[in-house]
Order: structure tokens, then sequence, then C-alpha cells
């Protein structure tokens, strides 16, 4: 999307063949611009969160393979980067995938053809993830839109939580991109954001992507949601998410069940964007079956941000010691989702709605 | 209550006859004592939130009165005490009326006996506070006692939203009081502290109430409730409101009805701790009725606490100038409050609970 009437994507390739990022560890404070050269380069800026969501660590770590083969395109060399690259983040589903279908596609060649083809694949992989964006952008237009005419053009107020943003994808981004979609055709969007603590990337993350493409926003804490929709103030929700059952239940950032239990209680309707191989078709009961990851506790006990002499740094909140509970995800049950926003359409959040959709996939 | 073994309030009269509060700005990083020696002092003190909490502004403002009647007990000085100490915070119900009884007290005396009787006012208001928290705790105890008794003696696990702490009143709190009752009947209490976004009262005042009474607990982030509330790990909410309506719509710090909803869908007893002036039987329909505060955009876009050097200090979460919606309370609908906690008993939160319980101020 844009930063100030500019295009960018979250990875490219510059026309002198270079791999570039934005190092989003210093949003929303500066925009910087990285290189990546070496598989070294790619795996520090994994695994050290210079970029973050699913899709785009897959295709990071796509680019990450290409570089490594243009260095060196041996089978040694291939089998160590799938190694050293998975490393970063072992537990990133889309990281795997995209290692996987590297060596997938790069193992049966000529070393001389590897590179060639590997950058050609990892710039397909960064396509094909805009491509379902795109759509899932267009689908959700659609609800969009149908809010606006029954407002008679009226601006419609989105809330959304987190950052399922371009930044977490390669364009669009899952949540986002009807939002973008939206504001492309005209509709007068107006986003709520939350700010999402621990980690504040509603604030970091989306709040600057509102801010740098000029969609009209108001950043408001976690504790807010539930006031505007009981006010009207909001007229659905979109989030994104981390995996989905096959039953529709909906692993997001923690705080997510929070405002879908609002919405239902408000009649406002609650959609969750995905791309559908976020669905995982072995687990039914998100409650029961998700393993809730916790994180640190000064995730709870500091706050990160610019300090008044322009450095980054962080708070402390609480008095020194203060012991903290640290869950990062919470699990929203489906009977609170309106539908699921994919790349197909709208699905309902069922397990038969699920199915219908994509026949191919689910499991009986 | 207790600081490291040693009982306090938050507002006391030293043997020397000086009125002491503890500058709650400092709070958790600090524990400053100050003397309020003037009624420019007394002034400050809740201009400035160096104390906070209805029920402390109500006692910090009737030793103002008295300070200054120990240096000038004059007509027109205890005029003029009313007109500057009710200017400090016109909205505080409890500051005007801890103001009018003074100087219902005050006004018919000879000036020579005011201050004598202002300081001993001043000290039964303190009491009073006290008296009222003390009994709000006996029956959250009795709660608590229950949830033990059902649990077989295990541990009961407490969720609490903002500081409706001793901090906010004289002594014991509101929300807080069967907590500490709880502790000293010698049950197994522990409380999940909600941060409190955006002045992060929970994180500021009631985990260092917890930390320094010594009262099991855990900071969360105000995302987190909901999750632990599905998962089984919040055996009952208390929390405590600035407004109450007469048929038991509760107004409290925003965020409180997020954890309401949660309670709601997830079988777990929501109840809310208040001393009766708190019910204002003038309104009824709390959402409808009760208009909502919005607070300055700083809030939500800084965060303060205690720098790397010590120094107290804040951050910019935020790109620069995003804007930001702050409303700084929600109304809780009384359908989804189990009973409220009064100095009388619980009363159930409807128009018909509360008249029974208090049918010498119930209207119509």
């Amino acid at each position: 999307m844009k930063i100030d009437g500019t295009h960018y994507r979250s990875i490219w390739r510059t026309a002198e063949g270079r791999v570039e990022i934005i190092d989003q560890r210093w949003l929303p404070h500066e925009l910087r611009i990285v290189a990546l050269e070496t598989r070294a380069d790619v795996a520090a800026a994994i695994r050290e969160m210079w970029v973050r969501g699913a899709p785009l660590i897959g295709a990071t770590a796509a680019y990450g393979v290409a570089v490594q083969m243009a260095h060196d395109p041996s089978d040694a060399s291939l089998a160590e980067t799938w190694e050293v690259l998975h490393a970063t983040r072992p537990t990133a589903i889309n990281l795997r995938w995209a290692l996987d279908e590297m060596r997938r596609i790069l193992q049966p060649m000529a070393p001389a053809d590897r590179a060639d083809a590997a950058f050609r694949r990892a710039g397909e992989i960064c396509d094909e993830d805009v491509e379902i964006n795109r759509r899932i952008g267009e689908n959700g237009l659609a609800i969009i839109r149908d809010i606006a005419a029954r407002k008679g053009g009226g601006r419609v107020n989105v809330l959304t939580h987190c950052n399922a943003g371009w930044l977490a994808t390669v364009d669009w981004g899952t949540a986002t991109s009807p939002i973008y979609h939206a504001v492309e055709a005209g509709i007068d969007v107006h986003v709520f954001v939350d700010e999402t603590r621990p980690r504040n990337q509603g604030a970091h993350l989306t709040a600057w992507e509102m801010n740098h493409h000029g969609v009209s926003h108001d950043l408001i804490v976690d504790n807010a949601g539930g006031h505007l929709m009981q006010h009207g103030e909001v007229d659905l929700c979109i989030v994104g998410t981390d995996r989905t059952t096959a039953r529709g239940d909906v692993c997001n950032k923690i705080g997510t069940y929070l405002k879908a239990l609002a919405a239902q209680a408000n009649g406002v309707p609650f959609y969750v964007a995905l791309p559908s191989p976020t669905i995982d078709w072995t687990v039914s009961d998100g409650v029961r079956e998700i393993p809730i990851e916790e994180r640190g506790q000064d995730e709870v006990t500091h706050v990160q941000g610019r300090l008044e002499d322009g450095r980054i740094g962080h708070v402390l909140i609480s008095p020194d010691g203060t012991p903290a509970r640290n869950p990062a995800f919470d699990v929203t049950p489906a009977a609170l989702v309106t539908g699921l926003i994919t790349e197909r359409g709208v699905a309902e959040a069922s397990a038969a709605g699920l199915a219908a959709m994509f026949a191919e996939r689910a499991v009986g």
C-alpha cells in the first residue's frame, strides 16, 4: 500500500536485483529500508522481527533461499539453508511451507540454474500472497459496500485489533484489505485501531499504515471498543487470525475474543479475514485444542515507545518485580463470528460453511 | 492497609496534629509521604491528583477546611475555603458533599471553636469511610468464602479492573475490601490485576497495593481477562464504580463492560462493590443517561512509567500526530451484574433489589 503517496510492498526486489524490506522494528517512529544481502541478513531479519506476520515471514525466507543460491547453489548449501532459516522461528507455519516449497523446486535442478529459479519462485510467492489478499479485499469490500448503502452512503466505522495489515503480508494485508479496497472505491471509511497491548501492534503498525496511506482513523485503548459498540459507533469489526479451526473457531491476538463478545451483544457484525492456508483442518474445538503461547512478563510490565529525546526505549509501569501473566492469543468461538472472509468468498464460520467453500481440503 | 507490614491509611493526622497523605503521583515507583500544611497544599493535592478516588478526595477536602480554620476561622475564610477547594475538581461529588458537610457544622459556631470541630469532623468523615468499606469487605467476604468452600478450600481467583483499592478511599478500598478481608480470614486468594489502560491505575496502584500488603497477584493486560475466564482461571470478578443507577447499571472505568460480558459468557460471577452514596437515584438507564467523559488524546498515545534511568517519564507509542479517542468510563448494564456489594449487604442489581435494600432513598 502507500506510504505518503508512494506504493510499497513489505518486501521487494530492486531493479538491480537486491532484496529490500522495511525494517519494522523502527515503526512507527522511523521508516528504515534495509537490503538483505546474505542468508545471515535474512535469518536476522526473521529472527529479530525486522519482518513479522506469517505471509511476510514466508516470503522473506523464500528470498533468503534465493540470496544464498546466488552465493552458493550447491546441494549442501540448499540443505543447510533450509535448516538455518527454519531455526529462526521454528513455530512459524508459513516459514516452513516456503522453505519446503523452495527446496521442492530447486532440489531437482542443476545447481547453476538454481539462483534464477529461486528468485523467480520467491517473486511468485510474493505475488500469490498479494493476489490472495486482493481477493480477500474484494470479498470484504462487498460487505462494507452493503453497510455503506444501508447507511445511505454515510461513513462506515470499522474496528480492528492488532495488525493484520499490509506490513504483516506482502501487500494489502488481510483484515485491512477490505478497508483499503473500500477507500479505493470511494467509500467513506473510518477505522478504530485497538492499540493491542501488550506489544501494541495496533498503535505501532496499524495506526502507521492508516496514517501513511491516508485512511481516517482513531487509535483507542483495548478497553474502549465495547463502549463504542454499545453506542452505535462501530458498524463492523474485521480482524485477522493466526489459525482458524475446521469449525470456524478463530485464534487471534489476545483480546480479540472480548471484542467479539461486545460485537455480538450489540448486534455488530464481526468478520475475520484469512487466507485459506491458515485454516487448520486438523483442529475443531479451538478453545480446548489450541495451546496458547504464554510470553514473557516484561511485555506486560514494560511498554516500548519513543522517548522524549527521540530514542526508542521503554518504561516500567508496575512496581519492581510485579509478576505478570501474558497469554499471547485467545480463541473466539465460531458462534461469535459473523463470517470468514477468504480469498474464495465469505464463508459461514462453521464446519459446514468451511467444508462447502473448501471441499477439497475439508476432512469428513 | 499494609505497606510492607506497617498499617497505613491514605490520609491521616499525626500525633503532632499534622495532616499527611501518600503522594500517589510517585506510585508505584516511590512511596512519598507529604504533609498538607496549608489550604493551598490541600488544593494542590486534590487538583494535581496527589490524591484521587472519590472518598479520599472528600476526606482530603474536609481536612483542608480544618487546616484553614486553624489559620483563619473567620466567616469569610470559611466561605472562601468552600470556593477554593470546590474549584479544584468541580465535578467530584464527594468533594462537594464533604465541603457542604464541613460548612454545615462550622457555620453556626463561634470562629474560635471552628478549628477543633473541623479536625474532629474531618476525622469522623475518614472513620465513616473506613467503616463503610469494612462492611463492604465483610459482605464480599461471604461471597469469597462460599466460593472457597465450593472449591474445597482451593485458591479463589479474583479479577479486578482499575483501582478501587484502599488508595482510592481512606482504607480497605471498595472492590479490594472483600479481597483484604479474605486474606485476613486465611482464604487462599489470588488476584488478576487488569493494567487498565489508558492511565494504568491497575498496574500503578492495585499491583502496588497487592505487592505491599502481600496479596498473591498477577498483572495482566486488559485484553487477557476474557481468555482467562474462558479457561476457568477466574472464579469471580469484583470491580468498583463511580456511579450506579437506581436500576443497577454500573458506570466504571473504561473496559469494565468488556469484562462483564466475558464473565456472563463464561458463568463467572461479576460483582460491583460500592458505598451506597455513589448510587445515583435520579438516573435509571445508565447507557442512555450517563454522559461519558472523553479525556485527552495524549493518555492514549503515550504511556507513563519509570525510565531506565529511574526518572518518571513517558513513551510515545503511535506515529506522531495520531488521532485518538479516549472515553474514560463505560456502563455495564445491570443484567450483567451478579450483585452489588454495599455496606448494608449484597443487593440484586435491579431497581427492585436496590429499592428493597435502600427503601428510604429509592424514589418512585
